[in-house]
């Protein structure tokens, strides 16, 4: 099986890497805008053999579009009309708008939308990993507009990966990332912000971040190349949460101001329940 | 050296372990509300006897009351004025109130604050665990206050965990603790009840939940009866930063509704600052 990724970072490189370990795919073929990351898998051997879009795609059986968001919605036009009998799938983390538009072109149906639901805060080829997807789930959308063997064979292929596979449509997916994913990320992001402004001329107080700390600001680290289209691509379920995230805040701040512990003490029993889901 | 630990949960167990391992503490006396706990620290063998607080206040050497910070508050005007030649400390995660408490004691000059920067969002002597502190900071506040064998004592007790010592005052360490303990905790549960009350019929769905979104929500686990206290004593600051967090997110919240992507790309490349503090 030749598979092409396009786009060798963390996501794309650690396919990779798990797909040769697993003996899904025996040759890789990377695709990349930067000379340098394609370079680097080379050296690495997480690629076979590195070369330009068309190429790559006329010699694959599976190609895997591992971009940011935006960039695969503008490769995908000039991907599928170029599909004779190779699978076209992509790893993105918002998926109505793509569904949208491959929706409108030629053999849409050579096509599997998915979304690998793993990663790390770092990103490019430095950053891909072993059994990054191991024991995770991975979305597939909307199979049924994709041929049988298509969706069979993109599962396979997660399967070798060691994933479980869920079936969501477009906008399930993305009203339930942007709870379980995308406000994670920005709830980071500020968080960062917020001691950052504060602390600009007391870094040497960091030593004493806890690792509670460490863990709720570790997003913050995340790539804005990546996530930038994201939030512009789920912008109003992303709208929706952060709406009713700072509302909830704004409830514990009220609180605060009442000094009624009891209810925030109350509170706390209440997000205690989170347990149930990660033990 | 024998060493009497007043609350014998996730705190005061571990370092009942580590201090045994290190060979600081030759017999340890653990004393606890909860005969429940007492039993499994016995049976665990992470502490050699139980007692009564006076018996074992006058049985040590070193004192550490390792309970939730009302409870020390509760604690200290009835050990102090027994104390003879002991050394009594706190783990207490904020400062200032104990410090104007203890300020009005007896024996005073026995007493040492501190506050090792350690912990998980598990309570409990089940949680208890080895080396929880090693290589992590600890603050001493007002040591000059605190007699200077007394100091030493409770600063060799802390190396000999493999902590680093940092030396603040009370009102520099709850601030500095509000942002990069206490806030991270409230945005924890924020986030959890954020999550919870959406997804509150779909519980299926977390199946999908990131490793990203069990990192963000992982201090959502931790112990309403431990943090109460906490944000009682320390609620201005955290009111403070609390003010700060949701204006951030509020500017978030704006740029989105304004869709100035470019503003939020730049937002997060100045998030990424962390990476200099939290490699």
């Amino acid at each position: 099986m030749t598979t092409t990724i396009i786009g060798i970072g963390l996501i794309g490189g650690s396919m990779a890497i798990s797909l040769k370990e697993s003996g899904f795919a025996d040759h890789i073929i990377g695709v990349d805008a930067s000379r340098t990351s394609l370079d680097k898998a080379l050296r690495r051997r997480i690629i076979d053999e590195a070369c330009e879009l068309d190429e790559g795609l006329a010699k694959a059986d599976l190609v895997i579009v591992a971009t940011p968001v935006d960039v695969a919605m503008e490769l995908l036009p000039q991907i599928l009309p170029k599909v004779k009998n190779q699978v076209v799938m992509d790893v993105g983390s918002t998926k109505q708008r793509l569904l949208d538009l491959v929706g409108s072109l030629p053999n849409r149906s050579r096509f599997v939308a998915t979304h690998p639901m793993a990663g790390t805060e770092h990103s490019g080829i430095e950053a891909a990993i072993p059994r990054l997807f191991e024991g995770k789930y991975t979305v597939i959308c909307e199979a049924e507009k994709s041929n049988a063997d298509a969706v069979a064979l993109v599962e396979r292929m997660y399967q070798s990966l060691g994933m479980k596979i869920a079936h969501l449509n477009g906008q399930e997916h993305d009203v339930h990332t942007a709870y379980v994913s995308h406000i994670s990320h920005i709830s980071s992001f500020a968080l960062a912000l917020t001691v950052l402004e504060k602390e600009r001329d007391e870094q040497a107080i960091f030593e004493l971040a806890s690792s509670g700390f460490a863990s709720t600001v570790r997003l913050a680290k995340s790539s804005p190349e990546m996530w930038t289209p994201i939030f512009r691509q789920n912008r109003d379920n992303v709208l929706d949460v952060l709406d009713e995230h700072i509302s909830v805040l704004s409830r514990f701040r009220s609180l605060l101001i009442k000094k009624d512990f009891e209810a925030i003490h109350q509170l706390m029993v209440e997000a205690n329940g989170i347990r149930k889901i990660l033990p």
